[in-house]
């Protein structure tokens, strides 16, 4: 795909990507892709990210069986950085939330507070 | 702040921080944060960055005026990325734009399209 060449990978070969839920705008996880990442979420309509910590390509989904199935891409204006809206099956978070960002800072009290939803229970799902 | 303790800055000290419109859940902007950024940025209610092309510290709308006041943050379930809800003033974008994410990944077309709305002159902002 020639529109990616446009992007900027950083020195890394990364960029980062944010998934956010298409129907409600909630931001489900933030992860990273390499341009391969990119062109799989794309052509294939399944989002794909690259593991940081395991050094591989990664389908979402794979083992846990939730799949984030793509609606619509955005890039920023320095390329560096693209929304993924989806529709999201199960929870994107391996903790069994909805959301990653299930814990609200609280900067006055110095604490975390948790405000999202489990919607599955890990210790079924990833066996 | 003991609870930024429990946060994973990467090697290069940092963590991507998705900064969303507290209103209409728009991703306006990505951009990155050390601790010293995150720690500004919850203690005085205005979204600060790293920046890792002037390598500095930078208060979002230092010279533009278009500042962001925080709302309410989040934490994702790695301790390496935050979601910052925000009142944006003007635009986040530095051509103009409301968000940054103007811009709609069209793959079977092989292109983008822009679907933002330009909210101030950049030309007149930035003198």
């Amino acid at each position: 795909m020639k529109i990616l060449d446009g992007l900027k990978f950083d020195d890394k070969g990364l960029l980062a990507a944010v998934i956010q839920d298409a129907g409600t705008h909630e931001v489900l996880m933030v992860a990273f892709m390499n341009r391969e990442a990119l062109e799989k979420t794309l052509s294939t309509g399944l989002a794909h990210f690259w593991s940081r910590s395991r050094q591989k390509l990664w389908l979402k989904g794979e083992s846990s069986g939730h799949v984030q199935a793509v609606r619509d891409a955005y890039v920023d204006c320095d390329g560096d950085a693209v929304v993924i809206m989806v529709e999201q099956k199960g929870g994107a978070c391996h903790t069994g939330y909805r959301s990653c960002f299930y814990r609200r800072l609280l900067p006055k009290e110095d604490r975390l507070e948790v405000v999202g939803k489990k919607v599955f229970d890990p210790d079924k799902v990833y066996k």
